[in-house]
């Protein structure tokens, strides 16, 4: 590997777009063709969430490229969660004990827009827009694309091609049908998919409800949920199953019916989406799916980055953030110099893939905590005793939450078994009444719990090491 | 649903014909097309296991054909496994403590055909070779073929169609390619390849070793295994990693190193096996991967069975055994009269996708406890004290192996689940010194052991059941 590499990179989404920029910020010679038009000239948000969580991963990788002060500008601070029961009552719920301690809401269009421009101010960068990659021969490094305009199809030879293309990818794609190379893949759906609603702006362009909150309707089975943006809107989106339940996405068709769900499930909601009807027709369900693959690249050739080798489900608020760490883990590789991109790649997926695995499993976790636990009782008490913690004891306790969302120095998968060891050990204790619940501990008594809840995480995390089978 | 309705069955391999044969028994119309040759009339051997093993499972299912005899007459009953190590030393190893419980080498091509003959018997059975599906229109079900020798295409109708075309499912490649399906999907490859080699039978027809064992050459990182034909010879099949380790079937590419391999790892087995060089720079080496999908219907149209809607590693012969069982189980779904296709493919799926799960991961677990375990201390002490609890209480004790493959009544979740706690028990009750694994045992001493294994078991389950989060 050398500078005058050809880099090619498909897709210039979120992760292609930053990969871009920090490839010609190494020197790299790099061009990306996008299959959509670009969207700093066209209103394509059509089908895709119109704003996202950006979180402690996300912002170290934006750090790196130098673009973190500019994305902050567009960002909404969010400090906890809302969520509203079906008479209207709310509660807050911190997302740490920690002061400072938040995620943003931000629009994905407008992030997008800005690292296009950071990369597309590089000289050793081009940009191309409406160029839809078909397949990719990985034997030969050619990428096949046709022209969505002009439907000419052209090829394109590079060194290295990245398929920063998201989860619908076309380099994943070839490797699938590549027979020779034993590519192990996995897609799997949740029966609920997704529809954006939006609630507007008051008439003076301000938020109606809290614009600190992440608003959350959970209902069990389904949950509504409400982020921020700049306009003073908010967007929605409906978390429903396919064809279970009561109320499903196959028989939510009728105007009645949709009335019906909302007045009895989210009324307060209902009172602030006046579109609601004509949004429920007209907007498409979308479908959620976890997609892990390996290997991850081939040979010295091509490497799948973000989306396009880890999809992952919305529950966590980290799919933007994964993507956006993928891009800091690569240059972290790139910075040991092991001369080959063969090399880089397998040593990128060595460090890297634990990680977007485990990520993607305490997505799918969250997704069934979010709609029932938030609710449990028990659940309530162990949130109570962390914040406490996190409040008393800011540098020495952090929720699992807070490990995989701000503390972005260790892994999502460090994050993900010690936390899932202090969730049991805090339960645990919980139940077998060995700690206090009370809100109003003083700091030595507090400082037993901790103690405690310290002890009881190393027993589970040793134990589930030395465990025979 | 009704008996005039017209089934297609696409693949006449070991699983669609006796799927063939069982609905035609119950009376439906019947049209089976198959991509290879007929293999009563061509020799069509190459690439694909010579033998494998049939076991309680898929007895039961011959048994509900009839075809139970007809099997049993090439069957080679193997007791246990006799291991040999790299001196040529043997030591062999039971099933079973009870008498008589063997699992039997069959040559896939042989019972294929009598499975073939029995369906071709039925007037409502219709078979066609050479004709190779390409897609499945599963909305209007139509599949479509090309015909292997004239090349011609051609379309069939059918009002169910079912996909009994084994791991490379075209059926299986329509539901992914089909976007508004939502087909949840995972292949995941092992790094070993296997490659198969002859023992031939000695100059009077007969076999070098005895036919009465599944021959084992456990070697920690990969392993050679050996089962008996009828006539006097052994199918030999060496599993080993791609490119790792000192020897892969990436380096093994001169007969210098091929010899060297064998020479220092199997020396008895490389003086049985005359075309060693020939043999295994010809023979194909082939991947080793499991698949599972959901779900397996599409509406009242189509229906994946056996290996098109799981397939698993070879490693604990249960590939056609799960198949057939497959078979079985729709057969008691039919005699449930359920009304629709429909329903009957949803019952089928909810009764038996667990099972198929299971037996997947169970090969896999057994893939690393054939190379590794066989040779552990402790193993052996485990295996010694379940031999002798089956002897002596052949009716109460079923170690997981005896489950899986012996006690079809079951299912093989069930048999996971209580074979892998019992298990757990065991090994925990061995090196906490709990109980006694002298090999001389008196009853009222083993009965203490049995007590004990059994109440150790139910523990480990009950914790699992109510073990939070």
């Amino acid at each position: 590997m050398n500078k005058d590499d050809k880099i090619l990179i498909i897709g210039a989404g979120l992760c292609g777009s930053l990969l871009a920029l920090r490839l010609a910020q190494r020197g790299f010679m790099v061009t990306v063709y996008e299959s959509r038009p670009d969207l700093r000239t066209t209103d394509i948000s059509a089908g895709r969430s119109i704003n996202l969580s950006l979180s402690g991963r996300g912002l170290k990788a934006l750090r790196l490229c130098g673009m973190e002060a500019k994305a902050k500008e567009i960002c909404i601070p969010m400090f906890g969660r809302l969520m509203h029961d079906t008479e209207g009552n709310t509660f807050s719920s911190d997302y740490s004990g920690r002061d400072n301690e938040c995620i943003n809401s931000i629009s994905r269009g407008e992030l997008n827009a800005i690292l296009l421009d950071a990369a597309e101010a590089h000289e050793n960068v081009a940009l191309y827009f409406n160029k839809q990659c078909e397949k990719v021969d990985i034997e030969n490094n050619i990428a096949h694309f046709v022209d969505y305009k002009t439907k000419e199809k052209f090829s394109v030879h590079a060194d290295v091609i990245f398929g920063g293309d998201g989860a619908g990818s076309s380099l994943r794609k070839s490797y699938v049908a590549e027979r020779a190379f034993l590519f192990s893949y996995s897609q799997a759906y949740l029966n609920h998919g997704y529809k954006e609603l939006e609630i507007p702006a008051d008439v003076s362009g301000k938020h109606q409800i809290s614009n600190a909150h992440l608003h959350i309707w959970p209902r069990g089975d389904f949950m509504l949920i409400a982020l921020p943006n700049m306009d003073g809107s908010f967007t929605v989106t409906l978390f429903l199953s396919y064809n279970e339940g009561e109320f499903n996405f196959e028989n939510l068709t009728t105007e009645e019916k949709i009335t019906e769900f909302f007045e009895k499930e989210f009324p307060d909601a209902l009172a602030l989406i006046p579109n609601i009807k004509e949004e429920f027709i007209n907007n498409p369900t979308g479908p959620l799916g976890t997609i892990k693959c390996a290997p991850w690249s081939y040979q010295n050739k091509t490497l799948l980055i973000g989306d396009s080798s880890h999809a992952i489900v919305p529950f966590y608020g980290q799919g933007m953030n994964a993507s956006f760490e993928d891009v800091y883990v690569l240059d972290e590789i790139l910075d040991q110099n092991l001369g080959s991109w063969e090399a880089v790649f397998k040593a990128y997926q060595n460090t890297r893939k634990k990680d977007t695995d485990a990520i993607a499993d305490l997505a799918i976790d969250n997704f069934h905590e979010m709609r029932n636990h938030v609710a449990n009782p028990i659940f309530k008490e162990k949130r109570i005793v962390e914040m406490n913690l996190e409040k008393t004891f800011p540098t020495e306790y952090f929720s699992k939450y807070s490990m995989v969302t701000f503390k972005e120095h260790i892994g999502y998968n460090e994050a993900m078994v010690r936390g899932r060891a202090q969730d049991k050990a805090l339960l645990n204790l919980i139940t077998s009444n060995a700690i206090s619940t009370a809100p109003d501990m003083e700091k030595e008594e507090l400082k037993v719990v901790l103690k405690k809840v310290q002890q009881k995480t190393e027993e589970i995390l040793k134990e589930a090491l030395t465990g025979v089978l």
